[in-house]
């Protein structure tokens, strides 16, 4: 079937909207795919719903392939078996809930762990059904306190959320993978540059967890990949590579030095290095010692918690609350330092932390054998040469302190650098959560009761593309990936006469005939007007029927790499299709 | 690709779900199709999601085919535009409201003219754009008061819901007749009985409007048909055909008779024929005056109404309802009466109520020259032979009586008989409702502004499974037309010797190889339980793989007629493709 520019319902516009930002928002409004009706919902209008449903087909295509069934459950959930996983809860503000006309509580579904689990619970029941692996492709609802970017970050949006069921953790595993490499094979059909990062678990609790995203400098994720190597991962799931543990022997002996007016790493390391000690410091040389109070999930008291890191890092508070979960990290105020007197602030040094019971966590760079000057536990008092594993003993390792461009890369190939990317997917070991909170079980060979061990995996379909209008565009407009794209040809007759309109019709008649998806730009505008809107609208490949007609060619271009090549007339049809099917 | 049985997430029910009550909840729950989450909130399982898909892609079919154009709007909504059109209020309890994070209040869209009529708005501004014809097939909500029958009558369900846009009444006028073709083509090729019949508007306000009945003793609108022609209609758009008008002058003059305890029609017409008035006297010749009082739509204050019907029937109130509409009726109270001496309980008769300035209006039988007995505005007094244009003039017709079977055909042939139905299509032609409330103008080519008329069409996509089952099944379980089965082919393996696995997989591969959507039961169950099984699926050709096979042959069973051929195996895939094909 061709479609007809003279009749889509489609406008594009010149102007940037005024609420845009970022590449994929201002374009996706410009050229018409998409229009705002609420913060954070999206009409989709012709051209966006046919790369929506090209992206849902790709994604529903592969996960049949291997053997995922596509069910489908309402949006509009009752309360009860959220509030049996506390999530009704958890979500906070961040789901919609509503009542019905007798008070009876809803939400919108923001993910469907425990409809899933209950289903299968309800049909399922020996341990000859299993595994099992269920999805849907489905509009999802989550009140965003900023929704952003268009489709990018919506408050109605679609997601394909799937959920295995296996037997046992091997099997688990089993799924995870097959999930990982539908994923990969998604993802590269859709043309898509993206990273599999480790991942934290966020709010799910659970085991195993990898994200993909797709790479963009406009992604609200920060990753950090190596220079050399296929590593990649979130900022909370780096790990830091132990240096090799030292001789204690050589070691000098502690020494406590009266350091005045050095309450910062900076005015330390300056003090010392006038103070000529007979080598120069850095901030590197130094342990800063951080306190924050934890608090486990239900307790009514926190804890102090120490953590020692090297002086020339913070620690970063995202890997710190990652590292920690469930317990919530909390800053010491002014009536905890009253409390603790041995805390003395801007001086203080393992001894006190240890004397006193406060647990003491290090980074890993703070291996045995090394040798640190820090705080004296006195004002204006400073320890130099105090090793660990002969002045102190910390109580363990915990990794978070902030990771920066240049540090190792963990898989000791080349170093990390900083990028940026959007979540487009996420696979995750859910465990046994849910299949506990409903006693999820089924029969075994023995009659006994299999606990059911659940992963959980979701893309992003409609913010795919979005994020796929991030990586595929030019100051122009879009550019598709052919599987993406709303047409497989979009047709330009370029120029009002009526030979030329003619021959448009002609060939687009054909090319339809052929199996290919056709958009003619048969309106009466000039060519100027035409050629803006096709690069604006990005359909991959652009056909230009204009003079050459008349001596039996058209014009075909690239509408990515802007080439244009004359084919003949009587060839072209069979020129197309090759391009297109590849 | 071949549906293994063994795998599918399916399990069958012996047993009917304990809340349902007609066949197609029973069936579709029993067979695997849905389930229920929430009072009138359904999962799809892999069967149902099939046969959903299966019946959207018919209609998106047709509506392309005219032209029309798919987009897709958010289902939560923000109130405004529902505000602009007074909807927020009118829906009452009807629709599900909510709140986001920030107190703004929003909606889960029941029907989106609002939303179409302000994105038309925004893109297009000139005569030369239109006229334009938009749909959606979307997930909708309505808080309905009783959801019943499973997914017949859902809150959350799927919709294709259309809007035209139009210049000129006669505009669409087409834009509606192509919507009414396009519906014949859906709902014949997705093998429906059904009828048109025209409707009245609802709440929507409005002129042309009619509706697709699915033809089931089970549906919830009745209906009437001839027996001799195609007429069909709501009860509420029945007219009655007035008889032809009688000669006053033969007629004798009007008696009052001393009627004691005659309160009620039977009583006053027995007392009548004891009476020996010379002739027999029946209901119909009476002229009961039915009293109520409407309130039109911000009126503070209710005006009396008087209606005439013969004394056979009684006012139908729905018939009323839609006749008066957008007034609202209400009965009188004591109070009422207290009021209006004039009105003598019992006695009423059309004197006193013109008297006293009650419009009146009779029922279209009660034409110039009848005489009718009726009530003399007095205590246990009646009037004989009052004549309609002699000794009384009503103010007008209105049809209201309640309709019965055996009365004449509209048409003039046959006579009506009740029937159900289930609604599954609604066309309708709003005119400029919407298109007033968000001043929806084109510029013309005069440059005067030219208010826009609008048309709005529905069909119930998930009902529509439902009204499939409802008209498709046997005590033995669903039976599927060809376009909406959820596979072309069930091949069931009827023993367990390997042989038979074999040729039952070899037999489905080639089918599928073959382009058909085979379901093979490859399960390790007795043949019992599978031929029960397939005639609850409903897949409408069963291929049984069974003892034959050593003979060269498999048999070949028709799922509605019962009928089995055998069919040699080296002809069977050809033999099947055809039958499926058509």
């Amino acid at each position: 079937m061709i479609t007809r520019m003279s009749s889509l319902f489609l406008r594009t516009l010149r102007e940037d909207p005024a609420d845009a930002e970022v590449p994929s928002h201002k374009l996706l409004v410009r050229a018409g795919y998409v229009r705002r009706v609420a913060p954070g919902g999206y009409s989709w209008l012709p051209l966006g719903l046919r790369v929506l449903r090209n992206i849902e087909q790709v994604v529903r295509e592969e996960m049949d392939a291997f053997g995922a069934q596509e069910i489908q459950f309402p949006a509009l959930l009752p309360k009860e078996p959220y509030e049996a996983t506390n999530r009704w809860t958890e979500y906070g503000p961040n789901i919609f809930r509503l009542k019905d006309r007798k008070g009876a509580d809803y939400l919108l579904g923001p993910t469907h762990e425990e409809l899933f689990a209950l289903t299968v619970k309800g049909e399922y029941s020996s341990y000859k059904d299993y595994p099992v692996t269920l999805y849907q492709i489905q509009t999802k609802y989550r009140d965003e306190a900023r929704p952003r970017a268009g489709i990018l970050r919506g408050r109605e949006f679609v997601m394909k959320d799937s959920y295995s069921f296996d037997l046992t953790d091997e099997g688990l595993s089993h799924s995870y993978k097959q999930h990982r490499d539908a994923y990969i094979r998604i993802f590269d059909r859709l043309g898509m540059e993206y990273v599999i990062v480790s991942a934290t678990s966020g709010a799910m609790g659970g085991s195993a967890s990898e994200e993909f995203l797709a790479v963009a400098p406009t992604g609200e994720d920060t990753f950090v990949r190596s220079t050399e190597s296929d590593y990649a991962a979130n900022v909370e799931a780096v790990t830091t590579p132990a240096p090799p543990e030292q001789s204690i022997e050589d070691k000098p002996a502690a020494q406590v030095h009266h350091t005045p007016n050095t309450p910062t790493i900076e005015s330390l390391v300056d003090f010392l290095n006038a103070a000529d000690l007979g080598r120069t410091f850095t901030a590197a040389d130094t342990l800063k010692n951080v306190l924050v109070k934890l608090t486990q999930p239900g307790a009514k008291e926190s804890t102090l918690l120490a953590i020692g890191v090297p002086g020339d890092r913070e620690v970063d508070f995202k890997r710190l609350e990652a590292a920690v979960s469930p317990a919530e990290v909390s800053m010491l105020e002014e009536s905890d330092f009253a409390k603790n007197s041995f805390l003395v602030k801007g001086y203080i040094g393992p001894g006190a932390l240890q004397a006193n019971g406060v647990r003491y966590l290090v980074d890993p760079r703070v291996v045995r054998g090394t040798a640190w000057v820090t705080g004296a536990d006195k004002a204006d008092h400073h320890v130099v040469d105090l090793v660990q594993g002969r002045d102190f003993t910390p109580d363990g390792v915990i990794d978070v302190a902030e990771v920066r461009e240049g540090d190792p890369s963990p898989d000791g190939k080349g170093v990390l650098v900083a990028a940026r990317g959007i979540e487009i997917g996420h696979i995750f070991q859910l465990g046994r959560k849910y299949a506990d909170a409903f006693a999820l079980d089924a029969l075994g060979p023995d009659s006994k009761p299999i606990r059911i061990t659940m992963g959980s995996y979701g893309i992003g379909v409609s913010r795919l593309v979005a994020a796929i209008a991030e990586q595929s565009h030019d100051e122009r407009g879009l550019i598709w990936p052919r599987n993406v794209s709303p047409f497989d040809l979009h047709v330009v007759v370029a120029g009002k006469d009526e030979a030329l309109a003619a021959g448009g019709e002609k060939l687009a008649g054909e090319l339809s005939a052929a199996g290919l998806k056709v958009l003619l730009d048969d309106r009466k505008a000039s060519p100027g007007v035409k050629f803006a809107d096709a690069e604006l609208i990005g359909v991959p490949t652009i056909v230009v029927v204009g003079r050459g007609l008349a001596n039996g060619v058209v014009e075909v271009k690239d509408r990515r790499s802007g080439e244009r090549v004359e084919v003949a007339v009587d060839e072209v049809v069979e020129h197309l299709r090759a391009l297109v099917r590849g």
